[in-house]
Formats: structure tokens, C-alpha cells, sequence
């Protein structure tokens, strides 16, 4: 076993004084915030696919930067041990407790569909080898169906049925492989989900198709005794045009007409978030209001670009409003906190990789602590109890629970015949609250 | 009763060798499409704000542009009279069957909620003389609960149930004035239901006080034995910041976690679905797919600005798209194409009003034309048919029946053990097909 | 001269332990950074138009939502003053040193050229005066050429040279106002000068109209002997849909085209520069890196919306990255950080004005102590020296001096004949290094 | 020589009563347009990279759909041979008259910098043995300066100076290439010259740099006797968060500062001009204004999706307003109409790629047609003119001629002391002219 990230010491928490910028400044993993230690509430997963499968390439350089020894080897399987090497050298180095993967980051394809499933198993025995040595922990699997050419026209929704057919083969496999490895979740994300042009597709036929697919999953999640999570990613294009998992509240319509609702629930993507017009905690908050807020993706996008960016979160006070609203809902169970992000593919140290995550937990540390000031100074909700105090009145709660019509509270209003001024929002004045906490 | 448009002649059908701007030169409401008429078929509305209620002012000049004699009348009551002559005379002049209004676009807001309620009950009456007179038909009605400073924060979803109550005496009113005038639908589109900033915001608690006003309204549309639809407009901002009805897909989910999705369709405008994300063709098959397609609000938008341009159509291909995919789902019963489009502010002529609504009808019936051809050659349906086939193979069958579950189908992969090659999409060919039709 | 703002105390710096809405926490304006008070640095400035002439209309609110007294009375230079009143208890009451405005804001219209002229006249004295009584300052002054009908279809950009003389006159005389009023710079923003359709424009002539209007804009400035700089601020869209002065670049090679390139500089707004698809940071850049950068009008969009929502600066990092731009470039001259920020139409009570002046004055302070420390710290800058070091050594020179052709230069490689390896950008842990700095 | 297009007959042109759809319905190449042919006004381009060099991969599909044959070879220079083959094989079929390529299209890079010059050396007489064969000719030739990871952070605008003498290897090698091959043309495409963040950027440097590459560029040109013109394509982001050619209007202000304006002109991508912000004629009639049209690389974007699709161009009415204004511009001297577009992924049949250039050619002939109506009918110019008829008096010319000054022009507008009312733009009006010449 090779070490790639020798030149790394394992990072600690120095403080915010330290200028070493291999250390904590903010996340002591051990530190109380809200009686519940930060490590417990943040729930860190690193992600297998950009950091140790992702080469570097993009649209125009088709061959990648980053060169890692495991990318170029000759020998498939020698490669995912490799890689597996590296990426658990590197979860021990930086100390966040938990990992994600797809079940084509950890174990090649095969030549046959047999072939990927052993090639699967046999690296499942090593992944559950490391975990013990390391205490690492799954946070979810989930598997890749968009990648092979086969996978070209949707997974669930391709218009063959005997594409659908290995695209169940795969899940199920990697719903075992979750389940094996003691996976907290088991998350789908619909890539190709979606269509490139409305004019060769059957959007009701597909989402017929993917409403199928998802029953499937939930009974055999059932069936094998998984106690995880089911969770569904949305995102609104890219790769397709125009994937049907377009945000949450699109997911909730399809759980709803499907069944689902509440058996699924969503993992937020903050870049996916912005891709489909809404901010990240628009996105949670629906998630939370809806009833089916599961777990995030943290990344940030870039506002300029019209894709997916997945850069490591950097902007306090933009975390700390996402984890205002997840600390306020009550926080993780299943759920966590997955860097869906990669490092610049000019970054092309392995030094950087760190860089990378250290920047984001440390920036994800120090919004819970703002969090935290926030919910225990309480003026923020009180402005807001404040607001709709008159939905607590008797003719607020009447009007809620369907006692008066829509005829009965028109006649109070030409009763009363006078009209009702309106209040102040005091939104700036909220909006500076929120930076005095940082 | 005195004459604005008197300039103009009657529109009538020339054929498209005509040279006259102001003529139709495609839209032949007497010739059968596919059996129907194409009035029949377009069910074309004139709305009544844009073109009669707007002064050509936008956020950057106040006074407007228009100098409508109605818009500098002194007297309320007169300037709506004096605009109703206007606006049917119109109607006469253009030949369009159907108009929509706003309750605030015919009559004007008291000093009392009462006087508001005996302005529209008045001119109510002076429309049904005018519908009477000319056979104008009503698609359409609804009511304004956006443009008054009251409803800065919502209507149904105000922070004050006293607003809440004040706009449902203006639904009351404009639902009892739409039943009156024979109105063939009514349309709720949430302008200001939406939030500004999350900060003072409890979205769940707003979702649940529109969810109780959509119910309210529902039971009164069956208590006074309306026979139309009940239209939700989807769009995902503008005004505020974000809208609870971003879209089709997102109204979807809402109308059945309120129980509504048997009660409610919607009405879709062409630029806000650009404005959510989607092409209009999305829209609108979104709706069919989902059983909620009503209406819809023809108009673009400027695919380089990011506000709502409402520009009357032009474009053939987009429109055919259109057309075509409502003709395949049966076309419209209680819907029609109401053109929620208004002339630029730079063309301050009345005749400009007419080439405006001339294009759009021209553009839309040419569409239609080509919509039917394409129906009637059938080789786009032929192609997307075989592309599917395999799903109405046995095996196809047993999956989207649900006789076979996750395991069985992965079974059923591993006991062939070959992969399956994907087939061209393609979508070259049909895009060419299309144009051929045009 | 009837109190408007009198429930308001002046707003003092209290420090950031203060919890007192109505104080500083950060801007502190005679605390020294790097040698300069920091009063001295940010040369604050209010604008007039947001603040005092805005009712709260948007374009689905025709009437507005502020009440403010001014904008009810009958008598349009009564209005005026009373809203200077306004306007100036607001600044004394508030304590930014500086002020801008459109000479409609401070004067209105009159019913003939020469009574707006007169109009304007009056109430520069006025505005003498109290910034005689006050002590402030005007940072620059500007002409309203796009709210008039008049200028539907431009000013200096008009087919019409008759409203193109109407432009003239009124930017004459704004020039003449801001000369006697001490203004530090003249700004000319082109909000209708573009087009809605090329069908109808001719854009090579409504560019050479455009450089003709500034290069008599120019003459006229020597003419009087105004020793301030002469602004374009660039706007992509909106009104129009596309602007002529779409953003810094383009303004750039305009001012070059028009021999103008050493006279005008820019007044580059955050939201401007995120409409036209940059970053804040990106356009101040630019302008420096051009040698044109003037001023700034310091405000945010929001990402979501395509359109100019003009909000306060609220993000502690992006401002920080703004102001350490500018420190860099030597911080400002002539120019200034006005406030080119509305409150949400929300906001109606007198209270929400300050807020949102406090809000932005306070992050701004905070936002230049952080840039203070990136300067002081140095690390930032040293990172970037040695990623370019090489251009230092004398095979760059030679290549930026001219003294070697492309032909030299490549034999020089293939004369070497070997390939060059690229070093990691590094960006991760710099953007950890700005976030220690917070 | 392996045929690989054995299937596909050449395309005839068969008129648009035509049902075959490997046939031309209206690309005429001998048809008289304005007194050119066709193929003269058109000069249709195929592009190297999309269809020959491009295996279907995206960011979420790293291996590709296409499995063209000599995408797997294992020697590079055979593979290059049977590329070769495969292109000239199918520009011959389909009957466009030019080809473009980069250099790293035709040829593979070598292990050395030497190995690489004698690749495309050898490649580029297989080229010309090809061009002579086939009669087919060269619109532009260009260098690949992105794809390779030693140009991940520039080619020009690199941090390293030895890199960008690898550039210079690349380009004079690629203009050496073009000039022997006849090419009309040399293209620079900065896909890497920009930055992924500022924070470790000297974005002025970068423009020196630059500057200094296209002077080099401009001064070998003269050197070996180059005729054609050297073309800049503008593209706003991606690969880059930002690039320097932003757009057309910002590389005029470039090639101002340099010094090139009257060298280098620029060769527009219609889906590079949305992805910018502007509609594909406003950067057509940017350039034609500025003096600096070149070319046009002939695609479509997608306008729901914020990245580059390069999909082959199909909107009728929107080509044709593209072509009214390059004729009206004069028409190609140099340039061409390139297609810089790739079939969809999932059009994986060799057939497919027929499908996508007919379509883009015809759409393009029907576009030319519909220009040729639009500028013999004269209507649209007529109007123009009458709408700009005031500048042509000689108050009109007295202003831009300097007669008269900023207060000239005051003092006439206070003499005369009237307001002057606007006219309509009647922008609806030119909108359905338009659509009638269609
Ligand atoms: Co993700
Ligand atoms: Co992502
Ligand atoms: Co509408
Ligand atoms: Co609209
Ligand atoms: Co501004
Ligand atoms: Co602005
Ligand atoms: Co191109
Ligand atoms: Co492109």
C-alpha cells in the first residue's frame, strides 16, 4: 500500500489564530454548540468521485491535470485499490467521519454485467476492511447511471426497457453494497433522467417509468431491511437539457403522484440549488416545509457560470443562513453534510485537495457557530412571530381551519368596510441582525 | 360614446399576398383545421391591462408613454366607461372573440371596500351590455390583488389575515362578476404570493394559508354553480423575489398536497415558463402529462432579458411547437390563447395595438396550419413510436406493471449477462422533419 | 420646514457590541486605515432618487407603497422642497459626508425647457444652501434622461436630433448646477440609450451620436472649468433591452473609438456588473487595468432575479474583495461609494431608510478593515508574484518587449525541445487566506 | 482507405417537395441570389473537431458514445490518417465547399515539441494531397492552445512564459499549416485566456501579454506573406469563469489598446453570443459597425442552458435576420459560414452527422432567400430611413459635424422653448413584416 499524501500531516484544529493553512482555524470537532458536539451536528462526508476518480478534465481538455498514479494505471482493479488507498489515506488525514461513493468510483465495469458485480463485491470487502481500520463511515452510496454510452437516453427513463433492466441490476447491487458497508442513506441522483429534445420523448411514458423504478427501490430497501434513508438529488439540467428531478418542489409533485412522499426524501445540492433559480436555502426550507428535507450536498457555484461548478463553499454568511434553517428544522438524523465538491482543476497538488476541504469545513464550522448565536438570541423570531401574530387571533385561526368560507370572510370585510394598512417588512433591518451575529 | 380607433377599419382576412399591414394575412377563422374551425380551434383572447389599463410606464419612467384620453380622465367611474368604449371597440374592430380582465381593470378601487364592490358591480353591467352587443365572449376573469399597496406582502399569503380577508371579497366579487358575464374560466395568478427575503418569512405557514384560500375558492366556485375552470398561473418571479407557483411542475405538487389536483389546472404563458427555466413546449407538456393542462397566456419574452417582456409571438417554429403539442392532447375545452402581451412602450399609436394583435393571430394560425400538418403526416409520432417499443414488449409490460420487482428485473440481467447497445436518438432528423412542415 | 425623520436620533458609532439597530457597529469614520480616515476612504454617499423620489411603484404596483408627505402634494416645487428637507435632515441625521442626484429628482419638470430650467436654478440654491447650513458635499451631480416620454427612444441617442438638443440642454444645465454645488465628478448613465429591436435602429449612427454627445459633454467641461471627472456608469439592459454602454470593456473601446479614452472614466455599479454577466470585483479590475476606473455605486442584485433590484451591500467577503481592489489601485480620487440602493418596497416606515444606509455603511467599514489586513499581510500579493515570476527573467522581457518575433519564439522551443510543466493555481487555499482575514 | 460513410449517397438537391431526408430542399448551390450563387454567398464550412475529432464525451460522461473507428486505434498518426479519410470522405458526399480545423484536429501532439511540428507537417501534405483530390478548400485554419494540461492556465495569458512560447510553437506552425493549405483565414479562439478567480490573477499583465501574442501573430502574418485575416472569435466563459474576448464589443477595445484594430477582425459564434448576453445579430451588427466582421461560426445554443451546445443552427426566422444584416453588411469577403456544431450525443449513427449539416444548410439557404426578399421589397430600410430623416437636415448635421457645442445646441432648445413629442418605433409592425417575407 503506497501513501500518496505523505508530505500531509494530519490536520488539526489550531484556532483561529494559526496561520497554518493545513489546520482547523474553526472546526473542533469536539466543541459543544447547542449541547451536541460540532462533529455530530455537521456530518462530513468527502466524496469519492471528485477527488480521487475526477482527472481534471472538462469539455475542452478532454485529457485531464491532475495525473494521480491510480488514473494511469494499466489494470482496472489494481487502479480501484489504489485509488481506495489514497482515499482512505486521505479521509484519515483530514478527519471528517464520513465518505460517499457512486458503485463506479470504487469498482470498475466489467465486460459483462456479472463481471461489474464482482468486480463491485470484491471491492466492497475492501472498502468494509478500511472502515474498520479507520472508523470511517458511510454516509450514502448511490450508483452511477450516467456515465456508460448506455446510459446516452435516461436509466429508469430510456426508452428501452432492457436498459431500465441494467440500471436496476446496478442499484440493487449498490443498495446492497450501502447496506453491507452500514450506509446511513442511499441517494439517487437522475442525470440523464430527462430529455434532450421533446421531440423524440415521451415525457409522461418516462416519468411513468421513473415512478416505477422508485417503487422499486422502496420495496426492496424493505425487503432487504434497510433502515437508511432513500433520497432523491434534484437537479435541473446538465448533462440533459432538462432533467425531471428539476428542484425540490418538483420531486415532492412527482413522490406525491407516485406515492413516495413518504417514503423519499430529497439530498440538496446548494449548486443545483442556484442552477434551477432558487437560492440554497430556498431549497431547504422547501425541503423542511414540505416535509422530505433528507440531506445536502455543500458546494457553491459560481453565479457567473451557467453549470455545475461544485466548488467548495467559501461565503460565512451564506452558510450560515443554510444552517440556520437545518439547525431550526431540527438538524441531521440520516442526513449530513457531503462536500459535492472539487477542487479547480489548476489545483493540481495534492496539497490542494486539503486545501479544498479544510477551507469548507472550517467555513461550515465557524456558520454553525453563527447558527447557533442566531437561534439563542431569538430576535430573529421573535420579528417573525411578531408578523403573523394575527393568524393566532380567533378570526386568523377561524379562517385556517375552514370554519369561514370564502363568502364569510368577505362579509366580515363589508361589514367592517374599512380597509387594512399594511406594516413594514423591515428587511434591512433583519439583514443587518444577521451580520452583527458574524 | 366617442371613437379612438376610428382609423382603423375592420381586420379582415386577405390572404398571404396581401401587402396590408392591417390585414390577416393567415388568420381565416372560417377554415377547417382538422374539422374545426380555427377560430375554434385558437379560442383567441384580447386581455384587457395591457393594451387598455397600461400607460407604457416601466421602472424607469414613471409617466408613461401612452396618452390614452381614458388614462387622463379626473373622474374614475368615466375613465372606465370611457376605456370599456375603447376596449370593445376594439374587440369589434379586431375580431378576436374572447377578452380576459383584472376586476381593478374595469372598475376602479373605492375609498371603501363597499364602493370598490359597487364600481364593479356597475361596470359588470355595462360589459354585459357591451358582450350583449357585439357577441364578445369573456375567457376569462380574475382579480387584481397585487398592484394595491395592501397586498405588498401577499394576499392569501399576508402576514395579516385582515388582507387575506380583503382579498377574498375581491375573489368573491370577480368570480361572481366572471359567472355573470359567462366567463369560461377564472384565473388565479399569485403575484405577490411569494416572500422577498426568507428572513421574515414562514414559508410553510403561507403555503398553508394559500392552500386554504385555493379550497375557499373552490367551494365557492361549486356553491354558486360556476361551470369553468379554476386556472392557477404559474411564474417564478416577479414581483417578488420568488413566488410560491414557480411553475407547472411546482403548482402540481401543490394542488395535491391541498387536495386540489382534481379541482385546478392551470394556465400557462409562454414567458414564464422561460423565466422558470423550461422552454414553453415544456410547459405545456408538463401540464398534459400531469392532467392540469387549461390555458394558456401566449405571449415571449426576450430571451436576453431576465423580466417578464410580454411581447406579442413571432416566432413560426415555437408557436407550431406550441400548437402542435396542444392539438395532440385534444386542444382546448374550457381554455383558450389569450395574448398576455403588450406592444412596446416606444409604440404609442393606436394603430400599433392592432399590428400587435395581427401578428400574434397570423403567427398562431399559420401555426396552427403547420401543427396539422405535422398530426396528419405522422411520421414525428411513427418515429417516437418505435423508439419506444420496447416497452410494449412483455418484459416492458411486467416491469411498468409492477409484476416484477427490483431483484427480479436485476435477475433477469445477470441470467443474460450481455449488455444492450443504445440506439440514435436522433433528434437531427426530426428537427429537419419539423422544418419541412413549415 | 416640517420634521420628517424626528423619531430618528443621529446614528452614532457605538462599536460592534452594541445591539442598538439605530448605531454603527463598524464605521467608526475617523478610526485610521492605512494612514487615511475612514471617512476619507469610503467617501460615502447618499443618492436622492431611491430614497426620496421612489414611491415603492415596481411594475406590477403602479401606485407605489411609501406615502412619503412630499409625494402627495399638489404643488411640484412645494414638493421639491419639502423633500430637500427631507432629504437633508435625512444626511445630517445619518452622517455620510456626500450626496448625489438627477436634476428631476432635486427640481421638477416644467411645462416649457425654460421653466425646468428655471425650476432647477431655484432649487440649486436651495441645495447651496443647505449644504452650507449641513456641511455636505456633492459627489456628483447627473441629468434624468430617460423617465420623459420624450426619451422613449434615447436621448443622445434619439432618431430625432431635436430631443437629442432637449438632452443636450438638460446636461448643460446639470453640469452648470454640479459645477456651483462643488460636485466632485459629473456621471452620465445611458439608461435608454440602446435599442428594443434592431429593426428599427441604426446602431453605427446612434454610436457616432453618442460620441459626438460626449465629446461636446467634454469641450463643455474645459469651457467652464470643471475640475471634476466626467463618469459613464455601463448598464447591459434594462430599460432597453440592450444598452450601448453594456459594461467596462465596452465602454472602453467606445471612449477609445470617440477619442475619449483619456477624458471619461466609469462609475461601475455592483448590480450593473453582475446584469452583464461579471462580478463586482471583475469590473472594478477591468477599470483599473484600463486606466478608466472612476467610482462606484455600491449596491447588490440578487442572483436570482435578471433584473436591477439596486439592494444594499449586505456580504461581508464580496465587499471586502471590492474595497481591497481599490486599495490596491490607490483607493479613490475624485470618486466615491454612493449608495445606489433602494429599500424594498416593504420597508415603508422612515426607519427602514436608515437601516438599510447603516447596513451598507457598516459592512463597508468592516469590509475595508478586512481589506486593510489582505494589504497589510501581504501574502496574497506575494502568492501572485511568484506565480509570475518568470516574466521577470529575461526570456519574458524579451518576449513582452518585442525584442523577439513569433518565430523566435518558437524556435527557441524547438531548440529546446522539451515540454514545460504547469503549476498548481493554488486557488483553494487562497480563498481560505481571505477567509482568515474575516 | 476504409470508406466509413458507405451508406449515404451524395446529397442532391432535390427541392422542398422532396421527402428523402438525405436530400437538400433548398440548398441550390447554382441558384442566383442577388446575382452571386448560393455556394458563393453561403461558403459553407465543416468543422474538423466536432465530427470527427469529438467521441460524444461531456462532463458526465468521460468515455464517449460515437465509437468511430479511428477514435480507437492505437497509433495515433494511423488514426489521424483514417480521421483524415472519414472527413474527406464525408465532405465529399455532403458538398459544403470549405473545411477548418485546429491543428491538433488533423494532428496528433508528439512526445516532443519536434515530434508534434513533424506530425502536423506530415498531416498537412496528406491534407493537401486530399484538397486537391477532392476539390474542397480551407475557410480557416487554427491551433488547439486549450486542450492540453500545460495550457490549463493559459496559452498566451499564461503565468509561465515558457508556456506561452509553446504556444507561439503551436500557432506559427498552424499559420505555416494554413497558408500552405490556401486557407482564407487564421482563427485565435482564447478558450483558456482568462481566469478562474482573481485572487491569483494580474488580469493587466494577462492583456499585455496577449496584446504582445496577437502582435507577434500579426507581424508573422506579413512576414510569410500571409493574405487572409487573422479573426478573433469572441466567447464570454467556458472553459474559463471569464475570458478576455469576452465579446465583439470588448475585443474592439482590445485590439484599440494593441493597436490591431485595423489587422484583426472577428469571427462570431452565435451561441457564443448568447452565452454573452446578446442576441447573435447584435454581435454581427456590433462588428459590421466597428469595422471588424470576419466570420461566423453558424450554430444555435441552447437558451434554457447556460453553457455552450453548439447544436447546428434550425430557427428559420432567426437565421434569416442573421444573413439580412451580412448582406446588408456586404456579405463574406474572407469569411464563411462555418459550422461549429456537433450532433447531439445520443446521435450516434454515422448518418446522423448528415442529418445535422443538411439541416443547418438548408435552413441557411431558406434564410438566404428570405434575406434577398427582405432587401428587394426595401420596406424595412424605407422605414428606417424615414424614422432617422431629421439627422439628415442640417440642424441634424450641424450637430455631428461639431458645429455645434453642448451649449449651442441648449441655447437652440431654450430659443425655441417647445418640447419636441416622440413617434412610434412601430416595432410590431417591422415584427410582421418580417414574418411575412418568411
Ligand atoms: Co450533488
Ligand atoms: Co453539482
Ligand atoms: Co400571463
Ligand atoms: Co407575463
Ligand atoms: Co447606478
Ligand atoms: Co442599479
Ligand atoms: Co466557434
Ligand atoms: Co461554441
Amino acid at each position: 500500500m503506497s501513501a500518496y499524501f505523505t508530505e500531509i500531516p494530519p490536520i488539526a484544529y489550531e484556532g483561529n489564530r494559526s496561520t497554518n493553512p493545513l489546520a482547523f482555524k474553526w472546526y473542533d470537532k469536539d466543541r459543544l454548540v447547542l449541547g451536541k458536539r460540532m462533529e455530530e451536528h455537521l456530518r462530513f462526508a468527502v466524496c469519492y468521485w471528485h477527488s480521487f476518480c475526477w482527472n481534471g478534465f472538462d469539455p475542452f481538455g478532454y485529457d485531464g491535470t491532475f495525473e494521480r498514479p491510480w488514473q494511469k494505471m494499466a489494470d482496472p482493479m489494481a487502479a480501484a485499490r489504489a485509488k481506495a488507498d489514497a482515499a482512505f489515506e486521505f479521509f484519515a488525514r483530514l478527519g471528517a467521519p464520513y465518505y460517499c461513493f457512486h458503485d463506479r468510483d470504487v469498482a470498475p465495469e466489467g465486460t459483462t454485467p456479472r463481471e461489474s458485480v464482482n468486480h463491485l463485491h470484491e471491492m466492497v470487502d475492501v472498502l468494509a476492511a478500511k472502515q474498520q481500520a479507520t472508523g470511517m463511515k458511510l454516509l450514502w452510496g448511490t450508483a452511477n447511471l450516467f456515465s456508460h454510452r448506455r446510459f446516452m437516453s435516461g436509466a429508469a427513463t430510456n426508452p428501452d426497457p432492457e436498459i431500465f433492466a441494467l440500471a436496476a441490476l446496478q442499484v440493487k447491487e449498490a443498495m446492497d453494497a450501502t447496506l453491507k458497508l452500514g450506509g446511513e442513506n442511499y441517494v439517487l441522483w437522475g442525470g440523464r433522467e430527462g430529455y434532450e429534445t421533446l421531440l423524440n420523448t415521451r415525457m409522461g411514458q418516462e416519468l411513468d417509468q421513473m415512478g416505477r423504478f422508485l417503487n422499486m427501490v422502496v420495496d426492496y430497501k424493505h425487503k432487504i431491511g434497510f433502515k437508511g434513508t432513500i433520497l432523491i438529488e434534484p437537479k435541473p439540467r446538465e448533462p440533459t437539457k432538462h432533467q425531471y428531478d428539476f428542484d425540490t418542489a418538483t420531486v415532492y409533485g412527482f413522490l406525491c403522484r407516485y406515492g413516495l412522499d413518504k417514503e423519499i426524501k430529497v439530498n440538496i445540492e446548494a449548486n443545483h440549488a442556484t442552477l434551477s433559480g432558487h437560492s440554497f436555502e430556498h431549497e431547504i426550507a422547501t425541503a423542511l416545509d414540505l416535509g422530505i428535507f433528507g440531506s445536502i450536498d455543500m458546494n457553491r457555484g459560481d453565479m457567473q457560470c451557467g453549470w455545475d461548478t461544485d466548488q467548495f463553499p467559501n461565503n460565512i454568511p451564506e452558510t450560515a443562513l443554510a444552517l440556520y434553517l437545518i439547525l431550526k428544522g431540527g438538524g441531521f438524523t440520516t442526513g449530513g453534510l457531503n462536500f459535492d465538491a472539487k477542487v479547480r482543476r489548476q489545483s493540481i497538488d495534492p496539497e490542494d485537495l486539503f486545501h479544498g476541504h479544510i477551507g469548507g469545513m472550517d467555513v461550515s464550522a465557524r456558520a454553525l457557530l453563527i447558527a447557533e448565536k442566531m437561534l439563542l438570541d431569538d430576535q430573529l423570531d421573535q420579528m417573525v412571530d411578531q408578523r403573523y401574530a394575527g393568524w393566532a387571533t380567533p378570526f386568523g385561526q377561524d379562517i385556517l381551519s375552514g370554519k369561514m368560507g370564502l363568502d364569510a370572510v368577505a362579509a366580515h370585510v363589508v361589514a367592517r368596510n374599512t380597509d387594512t394598512r399594511p406594516v413594514s417588512g423591515r428587511q434591512e433591518r433583519l439583514e443587518n441582525l444577521v451580520n452583527n451575529y458574524i
